[in-house]
């Protein structure tokens, strides 16, 4: 579009020279610190040099506070090719954010400017470093901005040319096209050298103009290195309506690096020797001019969500009913939604998981994010940045799908909560490809993850408020059977484990979730009538695992427990109890999902992969002898 | 392109009339095998049955015999919206490969017709029913069909519109032109409605056209339902040169089914008592024709590949050199692929995993996927269909991208070779959305699978060696740093532990694998001079866990054991041991990475994680009281 607009402008524009000299600039910070750190993307960061100098000091550019990067009146940059860290961080301390000497602590031990941007750094919303999820999360923060906000701000995000080959970023093309968020601008830094290789298309600009075109977004095609290009494009997309803008920006990696420049093998690796000679080159670039750059300030005036904990009135479930744990969840979140921060997010499945209880209420804080499970996790995140307490929803199987999402949602510091259905075998005739059996385990991994596990309605619909006061990510795992209520509407819970069936001649602790612990209660009545005992704990929470009740009842039924799941063995319950009682004089089996199941009915299928109350019954007495 | 053909051929297409027949038949198939099990998906039948009923019939369609479906020779279809599959089963069925009476057997626990097709059936190759994977799939066995093997089958798939949605078919749509694979036919089944709501698109085909044709593809638009275009488009598609070819079929959703068709509500529900109504009309639809339907028979002469086991010569690494676990992974692929089934995979890591050792010596052998893990894994499968053995790699991390991806392979049986490198905090400076810090996990808890963690040389190059024989997902997981040879090359491997020190004086075991092996071993160098001796045991297979070398060392040592793994605690070694130990009279106790960690030097970050020596002696000291 702009072809000729540097050339045009070439010579004539010297009121632009002050941001190539920034650029000249950030390039020798970024330099510098990966010199430093000995490590590092300097020429991943000199390709976008130009487009960080605009985006940070012109007012076609982010609108911001330079000393209050937490302000919600800011415009908000996502840097999806993460590795490029080093200039981001160059360019917040260039706007005065803090001392440019700290800029060669990056990747120290002791220092917050890590090799990947994260929100240790009080300027970084989402981390970023495993490609291709900058743009989802930025979908997130401008689909908040622009509808539930009502706010003029405007989201930007960098993204590498490798990164483009991530579904990830086609998903989130899709979503911020479909749901029009024109408050949303991502650069595309087209420098057509990958890790190991050139990149699928190199410097064939149509292909990505092409594809986002299709994708349904105003697409600007600019040299990305021409200062007054990048400021065109930039004041165009700002005032874009109805669509989302890319800037498709033709670059070179390692630009100005002489010797470097356009070079295989110069990805993440410092300039080492070469580095005097280049910084002495980007110095000569430097020319004198009066203007001094300073960024421009925002206009709003909104203020940041409270962080009030979240209170629901309690459930009203009749005693004698057979509720399914995600018809609960929604419930739950229905009454949760009462409160304006809640958000509601599912991939095509609210009718399966019963967010549609949500969505049937709030329909305007409810977002459809079709089969895109990565962008959802992705927006979810966005929208938590945001202050919003995001629930999304699918079945428990098809989280794997995002399991890098959920991965970075963490090291985001974010505060997403995930509700899968249709666990385990239990869910029938489906067949193995729709049924979780790792999700306990990948949830479980997360970093500071809350993962709960109700088996009743009651406890379901707590869960969600539960969840919502977890500050991170919390897991909340449902069951497709309608299953009896076992706890009355007025219990109140907490993330632990509870017993709900005791005697003083128990002889083992047998420890179920979800149907499994219908399976263990049936168990237990039918071991009564044949005079053994045994005591049935609810899992309520598998992490944290609550220790203490389970010590206690192991303890008080001769240091033997038996763990019931429907789910693999590896990372689930039984691993996780065996794992919290390795230190102690206790014994522990498990039943759990040994092989790749198969279709059936539910009952069928408890009984052949052996979690079933009759197979209770048998190893029970196996182990009791 | 066909928008007229339909109406300009009808009244006068009789000879058509046998496919739109059995069109009919297969429709009916589907809502009585469906009514028959309570459960299932015959409106998502309903739309695609002209295009089976061509696919399977008609010589522009499938070449193949029918009562061979593993035969080499055949065109291939990969059902990609796996949830119609009952009408695949009656397709196969109609074509004499199993009696019309079995499909009503469908999702019954003794019955393979499984709710989504999986390879416990001959006919199936590829596990479907997670959406969006069978494309990526398509793509492996099109690419080893085209480039390896040299032959002329084609390899059609059907996606639904809904699943058009998932990053991963973008992804695969990328590979697939990118590399030319004109002998893929991607059939788009564009009928609206998808679970829960219309689909982003609905009927607005050119939202298809357009994605598919910038993304590098023919595309050819017909209407689902006419015979006629769909037997043009088809015939076109398998004289593409060049490029792949989709063909967007705008259909409708219970297509013929009075009263449902292109309504919503009507998704995974079986008729019930529409049921009879229904086929009453079906077979009012059903026209005389003299036309007999028979397949067409493929014509080629290809004979699958050998199963015969991999032999690689020993290494050949000096004694005391340092060499990093991830170069003799390269070294070992690279002597593996002398052998002409393996084939490399990578995504844009190659010069970091060190496949690029395989890459520069069988380049011809080696796909480069870029940096789009999801349809790496697919396309990987795809050729492990096609007899071949693929290994594909890059950071640890980034497998979690490929979750569900990684899942469904096990689900298709594939015989898929994972290699992860740069795992743990001991990859230094980059930070943590680098690290692969649940990894383990993630293959553990993949059914059949053998996952290996080498600590040196010798045995991350065999581990290569063991990979290649075992039947069904690998994993191997490798380090970025270089590390002391701890093995003669002479020794061989099984999927065990091994005891790398030892005495008759050890107080605990101390269980390693990969950087905190060599800790373990520093530790006991430091405690032994301390008059502390402990066993060290390097846990090689991490799955299969070695139970009686731990248990022997566990009893030889005061029944105690230590883990120390640069890895998350849940489903790691520490929970694979403690749950392996659990009912023996054994304490277990670990030392992992329990907080999300940060960027430093990999020896700053093994000592602040408290996985290095000084922490293995520190917690030997303190369980030794």
């Amino acid at each position: 579009m702009f072809s000729n607009l540097c050339r045009l402008f070439s010579g004539t524009s010297a009121s632009f020279q002050a941001y190539s000299n920034l650029a000249a600039k950030l390039r020798i910070h970024s330099i510098e610190a990966t010199c430093a750190s000995n490590s590092g993307h300097p020429t991943s960061c000199s390709s976008i040099a130009e487009i960080i100098s605009v985006l940070f000091f012109h007012p076609s550019g982010m609108h911001y506070f330079p000393n209050d990067p937490k302000n919600p009146n800011n415009d908000k940059l996502v840097l999806s090719k993460g590795h490029a860290a080093p200039i981001l961080y160059a360019a917040w301390s260039e706007a005065g954010l803090f001392p440019t000497e700290n800029l060669k602590t990056l990747r120290k031990i002791n220092s917050d400017l890590e090799g990947h941007p994260t929100p240790r750094l009080n300027f970084i919303d989402i981390a970023t470093g495993s490609l291709g999820q900058g743009l989802s999360a930025a979908c997130g923060m401008a689909y908040s901005m622009k509808n539930f906000e009502k706010n003029t701000n405007k989201v930007f995000t960098i993204l590498g040319d490798a990164e483009c080959a991530e579904g990830s970023v086609w998903e989130a093309m899709n979503f911020a096209s479909y749901y029009k968020l024109d408050n949303l601008i991502a650069i595309m830094d087209i420098n057509r050298l990958g890790q190991s290789d050139p990149t699928m298309f190199q410097h064939d600009i149509n292909q990505y103009k092409n594809r986002v075109e299709a994708f349904g977004w105003n697409v600007i095609v600019v040299d990305g290195h021409c200062v007054e290009e990048v400021v065109a494009a930039l004041s165009l997309a700002r005032h874009s309506v109805g669509k989302p803008t890319a800037i498709v920006a033709k670059t070179f990696k390692g630009k100005d690096f002489v010797g470097i420049e356009n070079l295989m093998n110069w990805h993440g690796k410092p300039l080492g020797d070469q580095a005097g000679k280049v910084i002495a080159h980007l110095k000569g670039l430097i020319k004198p001019t009066d203007e001094v750059l300073k960024p421009t300030s925002p206009t709003g005036t909104a203020v940041a969500e409270s962080k009030n904990p979240f209170v629901i009135p309690p459930p009203n479930y009749t005693a004698n009913s057979k509720i399914a744990t995600r018809n609960a969840y929604g419930d739950g979140l229905k009454a949760l939604g009462k409160d304006p921060r809640i958000v509601g997010l599912d991939g095509d499945t609210k009718n399966s998981t019963m967010s549609i209880f949500f969505q049937q209420t709030f329909p305007d804080r409810f977002i459809e994010c079709f089969v895109a499970e990565q962008n959802m996790i992705g927006t979810a995140l966005g929208t938590s940045v945001r202050g919003k307490v995001p629930f999304l929803s699918t079945f428990s199987a098809f989280f794997t799908r995002g399991f890098d999402q959920v991965r970075l949602a963490a090291i985001s510091e974010g505060n997403v909560k995930f509700a899968g259905s249709h666990c385990g075998v239990s869910i029938g005739e489906d067949g193995s490809s729709q049924m979780g059996l790792e999700d306990i385990s990948m949830f479980r991994s997360i970093p500071g993850s809350l993962v709960l596990y109700p088996s009743d309605a009651v406890s379901a619909y707590k869960a969600v408020e539960l969840a919502a006061n977890h500050k991170g990510v919390a897991y909340i795992r449902t069951s497709r059977p309608a299953t009896s209520i076992i706890y009355a509407n007025t219990q109140e819970f907490e993330a632990k484990s509870y017993v709900v069936r005791e005697s003083n001649q128990d002889r083992i602790t047998v420890v179920g979730a979800g149907v499994t612990l219908h399976e263990a209660i049936k168990a237990s009545q039918i071991l009564e009538k044949q005079g053994i005992y045994i005591r049935v704990v609810d899992m309520f929470s598998v992490k944290p695992v609550d220790k203490r009740t389970l010590l206690a009842c192991a303890s008080a039924t001769g240091k033997k427990v038996l763990t019931v799941e429907d789910h693999y063995v590896q990372g689930g319950i039984f691993e996780a109890v065996s794992g919290t009682l390795a230190q102690e004089d206790v014994r522990v089996w498990g039943l759990h999902v040994n092989e790749l199941p198969r279709s059936g009915l539910a009952d069928e299928l408890l009984e052949k992969y052996k979690i079933s109350a009759n197979q209770i019954v048998i190893k029970v007495k196996e182990i009791l002898g």
